[in-house]
């Protein structure tokens, strides 16, 4: 694992751009604003393209953990595209075309979330490990998913953050803030969702709110739910909401309960402390992810 | 795929035995009912000692799809035991080990739902997937969920009946009668669960009862739930309960109205007749499957 390699995180916001070979070799790093496709994409090229001739040979190839939606068919005339996004200008752009044709090296394309994922199986929380899920819980829910040592794509690729959850109206009267279905698992546990629930935002709300334990209550289904479907070695759970770190204890109580016994594996019943887990990369698990996703392609 | 192997359904209440390479070439098969351990697998030895003494070498493997809980790490110690199962005389049962000894040829050994989920994916209803699920409702809800080729292990295996849907009190009063959870999925609609909400068993209720627009529901949400967390090429639906074909249609159009658009691929917006199907193999599915495993391994 100690190819140089380019990796690019792109995000709604900003892509991050580095080169190097892993978190204690990061030659070059960059944070370009995400404005439009072609300036955006311009100075990501430019990037690399004077890492290209710093390294020449040396740099063999990149990684782009993307959001989405993508098209990740290696068979369809659009593989390589952000396809149907509401972010404007972005719809139906070859970000994998631009870069290729610009810098003539291999190229791995991901979700953003599979990317970091990746990022956590080479450096992080999830070292040595073929199956497990990274869940990030922010402005949306997602999450990456690794089957014997790769991602799930099947169809097109999971959407947990889209899963239906028990919801208690008298408990929570909350509809959920889902534009497609309400109250699935974003619609009700989002940092957005939190946000409109309470009448603030989740950072201000104080830790001995009841916020926190309904919260709990939905991610601890929503991972039940996934231990049920997908088996996991381990959970990593990341993104802004997860910040707030008092919530871990009280999902790994309620994923128990909710179980009750029914699973039976030691990893679960005597060292969910080891189960369910921060991330170990911190936010820095999408840009090196994509740098592992570069290093497995060569 | 045209080797000759052997291939075991062991089922809670009969065993299958068959030798053959195919569903159009079967050259042997033997119903055993299972009762003790001993007695059992005495037989099913005595089966294959006599197929193993016709056709000598060609007799390249064994394929087990076996009932559950059953240990499937290689690494473990009681790797290809029956463990912790509540039916009289088996538990600890050392069903590869029994075999392997008596007949000395390579063995594979899966879950039943995954054996009839490879079944399927030899010769039915997913041949040339690398990613769907097989469902059985019946008696119990299980799941055979294959990813990239491959059924998920992971910590142990997925328990895709014990998953938790929305239930509504209002519309549903039944508390569910699974002994862990109540109301997970296979609580509210397998076999047993309907008989104990409607009072009479599932094959006396007419297709015009509203038993069926509930069980829809239900199934609906599970599916619905699966598409998003291991997005499978094509879901299969088999068991007791499923042998009611009226309910297809009305689990299609639910799961197309949970789901709302979201997950945008053709063959579920298209063409969801063929994406949610009945068994190609119909009970053959794990006598085949057990089959399909011998072939993969030799
Ligand atoms: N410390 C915190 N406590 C609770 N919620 C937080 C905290 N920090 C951020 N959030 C919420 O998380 C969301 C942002 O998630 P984040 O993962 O940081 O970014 P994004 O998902 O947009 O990439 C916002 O809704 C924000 O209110
Ligand atoms: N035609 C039918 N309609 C509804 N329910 C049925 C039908 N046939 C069987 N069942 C129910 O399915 C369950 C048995 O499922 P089955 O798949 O046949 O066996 P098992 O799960 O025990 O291997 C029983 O609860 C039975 O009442
Ligand atoms: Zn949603
Ligand atoms: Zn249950």
């Amino acid at each position: 694992m100690s190819k140089l390699v380019g990796g690019i995180e792109a995000g709604g916001t900003k892509f991050i751009c580095a080169v190097g070979s892993g978190p204690d070799d990061i030659r070059a790093e960059i944070r370009i604003p995400t404005t439009q496709p072609e300036e955006t994409l311009g100075k990501v090229i430019a990037f690399f393209k004077e890492q290209q001739e710093k390294y020449r040979e040396q740099l063999r190839s990149i990684g782009i953990a993307c959001f989405g939606p993508i098209d990740l068919n290696p068979h369809s005339s659009t593989y390589g595209f952000i396809t149907s996004t509401p972010k404007p200008g972005w719809k139906n752009t070859n970000v994998v075309g631009a870069i290729r044709k610009a810098l003539n090296l291999p190229i791995a394309f991901e979700h953003d979330v599979v990317g970091a994922a990746i990022g956590e199986a080479a450096w992080g929380a999830a070292k040595g490990l073929s199956d497990f899920i990274y869940i990030t819980i922010g402005t949306g829910i997602g999450g990456g998913i690794l089957v014997n040592g790769n991602p799930i794509h099947g169809l097109v690729h999971p959407e947990v953050g889209h899963m239906r959850l028990p919801h208690d109206l008298k408990k929570d009267p909350f509809l959920g803030n889902c534009p497609y279905h309400g109250d699935c698992f974003e619609g009700l546990a989002s940092g957005p969702a939190l946000e409109k629930r309470w009448g603030m935002p989740g950072y201000q709300i104080p830790d001995d709110h009841p916020a926190w334990s309904l919260e709990a209550e939905y991610i601890a289904l929503a991972v039940s739910n996934l231990i049920l479907t997908t088996s996991p070695q381990k959970i990593i759970l990341g993104g802004g909401v997860m910040q707030r770190s008092h919530l871990f204890p009280v999902i790994r109580q309620k994923v128990l309960g909710i179980l009750n016994g029914y699973v039976q594996a030691r990893a679960l019943l005597d060292d969910i402390e080891h189960y369910i887990v921060p991330p170990g990369l911190g936010n820095r698990a999408g840009i090196l992810g994509s740098l592992a996703m570069a290093q497995q392609i060569v």
